[in-house]
């Protein structure tokens, strides 16, 4: 196996190109074994197997930096710089390799990566670092073309294009991507790309010039030089010209000999550069090329088939959305805005019920909440579906476009709390922080799916900026908790009573809480919990009628600052300044990839940890 | 006057072009006088009268919508739409009219706005309504050409340009402006204006006919119509093509009957437009038309000179520069990135000292904070100065991009804490929570310009991700305070001791804190301070050694949420349960335009507030 023999990219410069071609066979194996076994980003991977092959032949890391985008495309790179065996045995397993760019991974990882569009704005701070600096190193940035409807890379483009600054950003045009086909520059670049040139020269001189033996080869490399050559002047690559960037291309990302020679010439230039690379989704394999975004992010699968390991669980986002399209109906201002995430929301559920009134604006959370704000403040009544980690990105929209003039724009905020195996660059442990501390938000976190849906309701009637957050997968705990007083905004539940200590728990922590009284039973304390399922407003009354239980205890799956349990020491000061209180929520530490199960663990906030801590405070 | 019998938009529209030339003339005036009395936006106000009045007499507010984008522009707008009188006696002050649009001040304000780049996605927000509700207004978007560098206008263009939605963009490219000349986009807008077309138009055509008396002007008038029905074949706005939009222009933004052709033409279109109209910054008034950027904002001045009141205070941002500036001419590894604001952060100071180490992005706080994480990845010790509401913008990257890696970033944030006169959009009073509950993060407070100057030297030792906030102006109050002890990080300073009381106050909240001491004392109360310099990670050895003094206050001039005042009560609630704490900080609603000193006396947080508030709490 030629795989093994690769332990530095510098291995793979001594290679043939039909070893190449034969270690890009080996690499596409593996990769499609690999995330059979271990879950992860599938039909991505495939598609930038030569590409990555092909950069790691041209250029030179870790002198070089390459700068993957996202980082759905790394596996290969990881392959190659030494991480083969470490992929294969322990991808997004605890303690094993990250599923993205990590730079404390490897020294050829230059940028740690997992939020799109970042890479054009990294590489051209390491640039202009090796201008400073004097230094002579090339800088690649990969970028796919999902990543490049957010708004960062144009503003990367816009800065680099002005200064010249000497960078080389691979375009990487996924052919067949179908959901991430948003946004009007993407007609552009399938216009770039169907362009007569490219197709005359791929369907007729190619099939035409490889029919003659002999001559045939030759000849089709000559015209691919000489085309290459006038760097595509019968293309319009105008947009990118207007950004201060050299465009050329598109190549087909799947020919070895072709990208590499490519990529010799991109060297070569002094002025930032734009190379369009055009590859297949899933190459390679054929459910997923079949179904580019069912193989897009997987569980692990069947090789044989395609299969994926059934999960469990209900998706809360789909839950939000059945129960959104529900009310839509009744209500023609309901619409749903999703960011490049119609099938990780669930919320194309809503969109297949009302396709007119259901906007995937791309990868770009700031234009979809301010656009969401322009809705509302214009008579609809909107809901943003996006996940906690990159909601992040649109906080100043909603603070200052969502949440000034008070407008009803609710979020549903997916992703919320731990998240496993995508680890550090994911997790969703900042947003009832940075929710919270905005005038008239309300914050929300069902404790079930049916409490989720109770919350959907509660929302469509309120006239105000709301934020509801949930994790990915949810139970139904309706049989065990079960009441029927309608939700009220601001109104917490006493689920059971405690004389000695009362947990206030935040949405997924009600279950641990509960898990929790039934051992502290065990060991002679009266340990009762409240749903504290409105972060903001809390339920001062709740608070006060509390204030019996002796040592009150918050859970929530959220770093502390910000969070419920300062909330509740602040009212404390101002209430109650004698009662006791003890705060448990995710540290202050950035949480590596492992499972949800084993992430709560270690912050503590299962129900052994709720227990320990409890024990501990009672000195017991 | 005939701008008295305007109130509202429809007044306008049985005026003469001759009557509608005069009117934008008292307009011209109206505004130079209201922003000399009062201080404002002045050069990019000038700029905008005909563009307005046109707008205006071509559209029907408040049916349909104009969405300025910033707002800098609006008040020729206000002025037209029955708030002339308010403008010209109350403009930013106390209770009068904002400088920028707000939904609560008028329906002919669709949209509140502050912060750039957000007019696109909220227009095509109000277009998607439109269509939903099946009704049949117009929408327009105003943006400034600065505006334009932000990604966040593309995400929009291209999310629109796709959909097909009926709206209207229009560019209004600010001939003059230098600041703003960033970016690689400006070159080909400059490009699109000084194409032989319209040079040729401009220059040769309107002088040549103009020359000939009775036939030149209708010669003129002809060959500009047929021009425009060309929709500007000569110039190439393929760049607008690719994202979905009709390039229309550029047109001369100061000829009214251009302008209302122009707009009247676009009127009748289905697709989404750009209008590309080119203005003169300052139009007018000539110390504006001659430096642009110093009259883009201004204080009160004199109308006569042009003379701006001199401001008593430090500029908090050129103390900064200009120690950062010093600390690098020993060290190649420092430089200094803003987004557009080189004047304002003060960091020209450093960019005139060390050119080729200081990056203006324009308003691309996003790409900023990336840019400046991919330096630091690779060498460099970047700092960022960005005011703390825009930097809102970039939280995500803060968090993924820098803190993850605990990349040596150096945040310069200015403005922070409440700003005085540009109100609601532009209070910096969430810095200290959107910092602190992330990891790695250090997040400083300097009491004064001397201990800014400490800091800035601290941060170039320390070898992580650190935050330094502070108000536009800054005191001395050394002479009163200043102690020998080096700064060390987490380190907070014991100002004077209290028997009763201690104040922990934060960056300018100590000098409130330790007049209030004065006046608690008088009443009998003995008051102490501390400097809680550091807001993250706090002084715990000074924490313990202060549980002597029985009552604490903590002061700070952000919201409650995420700040010191929660952390002290969380570091309480682990090491002395029974410890009495007051939280006072800024409330959770938004703080609406007045003097900073009105500001904080409503915030309670001024001597008498901080006074007060312990007297109310001692039952004195």
């Amino acid at each position: 196996m030629l795989l093994e023999e690769i332990h530095s990219p510098s291995d793979i410069k001594k290679l043939s190109l039909q070893e190449l071609t034969a270690l890009a066979a080996e690499m596409r194996e593996e990769i499609i074994k690999t995330v059979a076994r271990h879950g992860g980003h599938l039909a991505s991977n495939l598609g930038a197997v030569e590409l990555t092959l092909a950069l790691h032949y041209v250029f030179d890391c870790p002198e070089d930096k390459l700068v993957f985008d996202v980082g759905h495309q790394c596996y290969a790179h990881k392959m190659l710089t030494g991480r083969f065996a470490a992929l294969r045995d322990t991808l997004r397993e605890e303690g094993g390799v990250s599923g993205f760019p990590r730079v404390s991974e490897s020294e050829c990882d230059a940028f740690t990566a997992g939020h799109a569009s970042t890479a054009i704005s990294a590489a051209l701070g390491m640039a202009r670092t090796r201008d400073v600096m004097g230094d002579d190193y090339h800088v690649v940035a990969v970028v796919g073309d999902g990543a490049l409807t957010g708004g960062m890379c144009y503003e990367a483009l816009n800065d680099a294009g002005q200064s010249g600054t000497r960078m080389i950003v691979i375009l990487n045009e996924n052919e067949m991507s179908i959901s991430r086909n948003v946004g009007a520059l993407s007609g552009y670049l399938t216009g770039l790309r169907q362009s007569r040139t490219y197709r005359a020269f791929k369907r007729g001189v190619r099939q035409g010039l490889e029919r003659i033996p002999g001559v045939g080869a030759p000849m089709f490399r000559f015209v691919e030089r000489f085309r290459d050559w006038l760097k595509t002047p019968f293309v319009d690559g105008k947009f990118f010209d207007a950004l201060g960037f050299r465009y050329i291309g598109p190549v087909d990302g799947h020919d070895l000999r072709r990208l590499i020679r490519f990529f010799q010439r991109a060297r070569e230039e002094k002025d930032p550069q734009i190379l369009h690379v055009v590859t297949t989704k899933g190459k390679g394999y054929v459910p997923a090329e079949s179904h580019p975004d069912a193989y897009h992010g997987v569980a692990p699968f069947l090789v044989e088939t395609g299969e994926q390991r059934g999960d469990q669980h209900t998706a809360c986002g789909r839950v939000a959305a059945a129960e959104l399209a529900a009310l839509a109906e009744n209500d023609i201002r309901i619409c749903a805005v999703t960011a490049a995430m119609p099938t990780g929301t669930g919320m194309e559920v809503f969109g297949k019920a009302h396709p007119r009134r259901f906007y995937d604006v791309g990868i770009a959370e700031e234009h979809a909440v301010t656009m969401a704000a322009g809705m509302a403040a214009s008579g609809m009544k909107p809901y943003v579906a996006v996940y906690s980690t990159f909601l992040q990105r649109a906080f100043d929209q909603i603070a200052t476009d969502v949440c000034i003039n008070a407008l009803p724009v609710t979020f549903l905020v997916d992703r919320a709390g731990l998240v496993g195996a995508d680890g550090v660059t994911h997790q969703g442990v900042f947003d009832l922080g940075y929710f919270s501390m905005l005038p008239n938000m309300v914050v929300a976190a069902p404790r079930d799916v049916r409490d989720l849906k109770r919350l959907i309701r509660l929302s469509a009637e309120y006239d105000g900026p709301m934020a509801i957050r949930y994790p990915k997968d949810g139970e139904d705990l309706g049989a065990r908790l079960e009441t029927q007083k309608p939700l009220r905004v601001g109104e917490w539940e006493l689920l059971s009573g405690g004389e000695d200590v009362l947990f206030f728990a935040v949405g997924r922590m009600v279950q641990p809480a509960m898990n929790a009284c039934i051992a502290l039973m065990h060991r002679g304390v009266r340990a009762g919990v409240v749903d504290a399922r409105f972060v903001k407003p809390m339920d001062e009354d709740m608070l006060r009628a509390s204030l019996k239980t002796p040592l009150w205890v918050t859970v929530e799956e959220n770093v502390l600052s910000g969070g419920l349990g300062e909330r509740v020491l602040a009212w404390l000061a101002k209430n109650a300044p004698d009662h006791a209180a003890m705060t448990l929520a995710v540290p202050d530490r950035f949480i590596e990839h492992a499972p949800v199960s084993s992430q709560l663990r270690q912050c503590g906030l299962d129900a052994e940890g709720l227990t320990a801590s409890v024990l501990g405070r009672l000195g017991r």
